[in-house]
């Protein structure tokens, strides 16, 4: 790049004759110099950002694994491979629908407040603020609310069924959310463009999204698994709760580390940039690094709090110490600060973990009164600990922090407790309100007419059965080669791959919990 | 840096008092601040390229997690603790080998067109262009084609055999073909050094590599698993496939994410670099962390394509959902991706993911009628669907792209389909053609001599009891304790750490599937 | 930012009209475009520096993920449940207390040398050296420590007692420790702040921790499975060693290759920055992004020698390729070279590696003459292969690299087996002694204390029944529901989660390995 070698002598001789016109040729020179000097930086910005962004999309990703060993370790063994296949399936009609049309009516630009209508199957992409990483992030997102609703539906619905929500959600449902709340075009995106007024002042603050993801997600699930029923044997003839155990816990904390590890994506990776300077530029510590490093920390926090609160709370139910609870605990504090997680201050993650904790424990004990099954806990744990993240942001964003992350209206409304008004919580109380009626219209709706079409729940004799023998071609697991009849029964075997159907009793195992 | 901070008081002086001398001095001072600007860009932009690379490095090692899974569920239980050895020694042999000797080979530099003849043991590293996490980068490369041969030759190969053949690949084979390709100074290069002509005017185009890597490893493993053939019982007596299912579905789809996961390492980390304009500076969408995106983008489309076309044609094929193939869909898709990833537009990767499906498909319908038998379908996958990578990149690839990625040559030939004339195809077909001869001739004869030798393959006796037992001092799971005889056989045990052999009825299991 | 557009016109201005006013006025003109060129590049170099940082640090964090897999697949299957619960507890408690005192003992500055008496609560958090994502790195560190320890007590111990030793040790015991060393107050520190006298005029090099974390975990567990004594059935009545092996070698090679994939983050991230130039600025080549690349491959290929090493005088001594002795290999040439590897050659690295595993397979001899009884062989491998890491870094650090990572006195010692004196090794030797004694007196009497007052070992009954059903409330694994009475035995069942106690024998399994 010969023109950021700057000429000494050339620059001399406009310096040393004097007159307006080498005075001029002097001061172009000068100033080109610089111009690229910036003009480098920027582009050198970029690529930090773009570096940042990037790994943080592929942490989420992680996520996508991290579901696939929750959700199978969750079910029994005999649907283990539905169960997967329906994360991969996510994961992949995600990329095509979401490539095709679901990135344009999310973030479309310009638009109106509803739905975007540009970025069909990425055309115009790259353009500036909308380049392919800014894309790949956005589907990691959408993905994600398809798998939390496939939880719900465990082990008792037809895979069609899966195939066409999966893609209505990811294609159209979720993206016109992340319209409303996230695109700078958004009715009550809190980051509108500028001169477009915000809702009550403020915009809605759902900066990860406790609503945007986990409540899409939760509530789609609730609807589903509201129509379909429990699965047999979840409630006993007095309607008692009857755990039917996921098959290995390995799996689960495996799926639960993994979606903890890529919630490092989801939660700072959210700020999209990190070379950007907050103060005085030069000081180092004002800048969006430690805004991510901070949500990073209160994400840690939150998760870790809710994890240790539900293990006494249960401890002390149950009389055990329970690592499923745990793992659920976790992650419905880091699906409660996400709505928060870097507005808030790491005192405040406390909180919102403690209480997330109760949420869920609340949320179980109704689902369990009220012959709700939810294999996974997901409406409980994405729909309810989502819910109360929406609403924990409203009450303790802090001032600062808010006119950092939603730069360019100082005086903005911030949490009620913060001292901020009730304009932002009641923003917040909004987009409750507004996606548990869009989901519950849309999605409600749709799993509805696939009940009525009878393309929803499986048979009860596939249910017994399993869905990998009826629908997967053979269990999942086949730790030993079948023996001769003659060879006696100790050797050690375990579940074979044959077709013939198993026929489980349903007798209550193990009716200590909820 | 003192010599960063502009002295106003020094500078005034010089400017004030004109005369050449002190306008030379002003010009040397004013230079000479910019000139320090600039070098620390440069340094900045060193340390974010070697950022990118870092993680992209640490992502492409996961892959060797995720092959060490998929291995490890696609195989019997009898064998895993075999196979997932041969994973780590991948790794840890072709560390070792691959500092000493397969890096040099690959990337020493200056050398002929044929064999890089520097770095032996990293010496003169690091040095412009060739700095540790270069050589990193490359070695998780290496080890990826060594873990590609294992899965062919699953589950009846000596361990003897295995560190000969993975050390003689990744120290020689491999990085001979590496440094046809992909060194600045090899023959078939498209990055050639300015000056040197390029085969056919155009040079190889296999950005990250569906044949250095993937046809490789591909074909290695075909003539391994030609020359040991079938496992016993894999095909019955009139010659009818006899699918020996994996013992695991979990692992197998633990580790194709993972594999995915590390995709992302695999194909955008191809670049090196991230920080580098294209355009004009400053243009902030011009850049190579837009192309980067665009790689990852392309890559998730061909993948899940493929995925979605597998899952429905096995569903015609078989009528079921199969997760196992649907996962083998994916990686053949990423694989075919592979070369023309970073220069096709994303509705590109839609046909390249398309045909990969069938391409997969058909060489599976080969191999069943030819009583082929690769355990993860290995030579099918990476030889087949890298082979039409390979083609794919000569059809398609983009003029623009083309010269973005590989600059310095305006008006080479670029994609037959895209208007760029047959020679990047030619070009193409040629590196199929010197891989496989390549490969086979010395893998082939290396394979060939081992089976002369009787080093090969593993006896009736050990094969049908297992390689854990016979040569890994156990089984792999001990999922409950010995129990005493009397104790009766209700007690849920499994697969016990005995030294006993086992003598499994080698009875097809599900003849309806390949 | 206006402020970075050059304008001509009033430079120009300034340029022509002469006298010093207007040449101050053009002097500071170009100056404070220049400032502001120079600062931005310095948030810039913060940005770069945090994403690095941020991504090591999850890369660390993952190591959890990776202890809990490798803990869960070496104990039996009756304690999954239990040790999983300890690794998800030890990022979770430890994150509460390493927030609130851990690291403010750790490094809260400025402080006295032997305790750091800032930051609770990250009080002044963050402050220019103490942001956000440097506190999160150090708390994946402290999680790490307990990680270690809960390995040597794992199968036997009650669980109270977990809580108690696990946040005694992550907020007070190894952050003391990780002051000493790590903070530039430490009294032993090798980059102790300017002006401060250095221990020996050296200070401890430990880099990223063969010390600091790993002989800290190692000793203590050492001591708490002393006080504990081994399991029941661990040693046969002649005392000679009976292997009670774990349940999933597949568990232990993806928990091994996560710690892998996570030791780029502990090594090479223990850097904390990488843009920073070594040499003259524009170099390319001397920065730390080299230093950090290298440092990845020292640590690559200690590992690999070891591993490597492990398998052949395994394969001498038991007959047998094994792929758990070889997976605890690699980790103890990772722990070795912890301390040294950012200051080695990579030759030396060979030699680090090499002797690791004699050191491993040394200590295990040791282990099993003196009845000693470490399910993960915790002490063994990262107290000691760690203390002959603090050994090596003290005989190989190498003069160049010393200097570039302890910067700012120049001619300090260095390796003594590269010409440095013994300076540097006996501050190695002080620093082993020290941690001995420290972790000695606090954690060997704290889990004495908790020996005596009854809260460390579980009763024999619940030893024999595991963990899981006494206290956890269940098995890990459902593999199949429970069926009828009458279905026979031939239906491939395993492992119930009924709460019956199972009551396996204690007869040796395969008494042929350690």
């Amino acid at each position: 790049m010969a023109d950021q070698t700057c000429s000494v002598s050339n620059l001399s001789a406009l310096l040393s004759t004097g007159g307006s016109t080498n005075s001029t040729a002097a001061a172009q020179y000068i100033c080109s110099q610089l111009q690229t000097a910036v003009l480098t930086t920027a582009d050198i910005t970029t690529a930090v950002d773009m570096t940042f962004l990037l790994f943080s999309t592929y942490l989420v990703f992680a996520m996508q694994l991290g579901f696939a060993m929750l959700c199978a370790g969750s079910v029994r063994a005999k649907n283990t491979l539905n169960i997967m296949l329906t994360n991969i399936l996510d994961a992949a009609a995600g990329a095509l629908f979401y490539y095709l049309f679901g990135f344009a009516f999310a973030f479309g630009s310009p638009s109106n407040g509803f739905i975007g209508h540009h970025f069909f199957a990425l055309k115009s992409v790259p353009s500036p603020g909308f380049d392919y990483p800014y894309f790949l992030f956005q589907w990691a997102f959408a993905i994600a609310a398809a798998g939390i609703t496939s939880g719900s539906i465990a082990e008792r619905t037809q895979f069609v069924s899966y195939l066409i929500y999966s893609s209505f959600l990811t294609g159209f449902v979720y993206p016109i959310v992340s319209h409303w709340f996230w695109s700078a075009d958004g009715w009550a995106a809190a980051n509108r463009n500028p001169g477009d007024s915000l809702l009550f002042g403020s915009g809605v603050i759902d900066f990860a999204g406790s609503g945007v993801v986990h409540m899409v997600g939760g509530i789609a699930g609730l609807w589903a698994a509201l129509i379909e029923g429990p699965r047999i044997g979840r409630f006993d003839h007095n309607g008692r709760s009857v755990p039917l155990r996921g098959h290995s816990a390995t799996l689960i904390v495996l799926g639960s580390f993994m979606l903890w590890f890529g919630w490092y994506g989801f939660n700072p990776g959210s700020f999209i940039t990190i070379a950007k300077s907050y103060g005085p530029i030069g000081s180092l510590v004002h800048g969006q690094w430690s805004a991510i490093g901070r949500t990073a920390v209160t994400t840690t926090i939150a998760g870790c709090t809710s994890a240790l609160t539900t293990l006494f709370a249960k401890r002390f139910q149950t009389g055990h110490w329970n690592v499923i609870d745990v793992c659920n605990g976790l992650l419905g504090g880091f699906a409660a600060i996400t709505a928060g997680c870097a507005v808030v201050e790491r005192g405040a993650a406390v909180i919102c973990g403690f209480v997330a904790a109760w949420v869920l424990i609340g949320f179980n004990l109704l689902a369990a009164r009220f012959q709700y099954d939810d294999p996974l806990e997901a409406a409980q744990l994405h729909g309810g600990c989502g819910s109360w993240g929406v609403l924990f942001a409203g009450l303790f964003a802090k001032k600062d922090f808010v006119e950092e992350a939603y730069p360019g209206r100082p005086g903005r409304p911030y949490g009620l407790f913060m001292g901020g008004g009730g304009r932002l919580l009641a923003a917040n109380v909004v987009q409750m309100l507004v996606i548990t009626g869009w989901v519950s219209v849309t999605m409600g709706t749709l799993f509805y007419v696939l009940h009525r079409m009878g393309l929803l729940r499986i048979s009860a004799e596939d249910e017994l059965a399993g869905l990998d023998v009826t629908n997967h071609g053979g269990a999942a697991y086949v730790y030993c080669e079948e023996e001769s009849a003659g060879g006696g029964s100790h050797g050690g075997f375990m579940m074979k791959a044959t077709n013939s159907r198993v026929d489980p009793r349903l007798t209550p195992l193990s009716p200590n919990e909820i």
